[in-house]
């Protein structure tokens, strides 16, 4: 199942050493978005290397058939682009190669004809939950060595950042 | 400076609820996972948004002018590629692009007259920190509402996270 799309080099394992560079002196707020861009950054690329040699399963193909999974009647491709991050060009090739592998249907809708959507197949539902479970026991995996309190610590003080940042994106 | 590598429609807000779905009961590694997902994502969205709007500047092209703004030597591409997750196909044109506005240079090495490196120019440096300012203003910004006690248990808490994930990812 896999695609072109995906062809990036390996990036190198901390990109906070690369992206903060000599910024000792800089403000903690600096600090702790280029913190939170490292994890996220080496966490998505090892995701994305394990979904390959797990499942030969791209990390947009996964994104895809996650949107898919939430929503049995389906999408149409923009809104999946829209929901994906993944532009609107690259959403087509890789839905029909969703396609052909047999995990997803498009279909025309009755009251509109012009408008398609995406749905996943029967096998796409359960192909997508093994994909799940075993992304969700990577993260615990990746997360082992912290202690249940620092990980309810992390999601309360990142809680407290992610409504600061909302406030101010959507005013 | 604008480019098509960088006309992807604006994404919702609040990544988070649409990742999640109805994970109410899941792992807390999964929704912190999550949680940093959301809380990047919408943040480089907003970053990507000011770039565009204050300096008519992409992304990317700040990704490439900052890892080159630390390397007084300049960069060969394909490292460059490899520090900014801009794909090798994507630089070359990003390069250009900014060495048409003066911004960068490119150079062959005087020992292997094959290699090129792309190193900033006086006004691309002077440009860069105009843009490095802002940026570091936004990130406080947008944790205005965010205590320094606050941001400093998050800092902790996630370099414990990051220390757990690179040593899994790099064994």
């Amino acid at each position: 199942m896999q695609d072109d799309a995906d062809a990036s080099p390996a990036p190198p394992a901390d990109f906070e050493i690369l992206v903060q560079g000599a910024g000792k002196g800089r403000k903690a707020q600096l600090r702790l978005w280029l913190r939170m861009l490292s994890i996220t950054k080496s966490v998505s690329q090892e995701i994305r290397r394990r979904l390959r040699v797990e499942f030969d399963v791209t990390l947009p193909q996964f994104d895809i058939l996650a949107q898919l999974d939430r929503e049995p009647g389906g999408l149409r491709l923009g809104e999946l682009s829209r929901r994906t991050m993944v532009t609107n060009g690259n959403v087509t090739g890789l839905v029909a190669r969703l396609e052909s592998d047999g995990l997803i249907e498009r279909l025309t809708l009755d009251d509109d004809r012009r408008v398609t959507v995406a749905r996943l197949t029967k096998r796409g539902k359960d192909r997508f939950a093994e994909f799940a479970r075993a992304h969700e026991s990577w993260l615990t995996e990746l997360m082992g060595d912290v202690d249940d309190a620092t990980i309810g610590h992390a999601l309360e003080t990142l809680s407290v950042v992610k409504a600061s940042a909302l406030r101010r994106i959507s005013t």
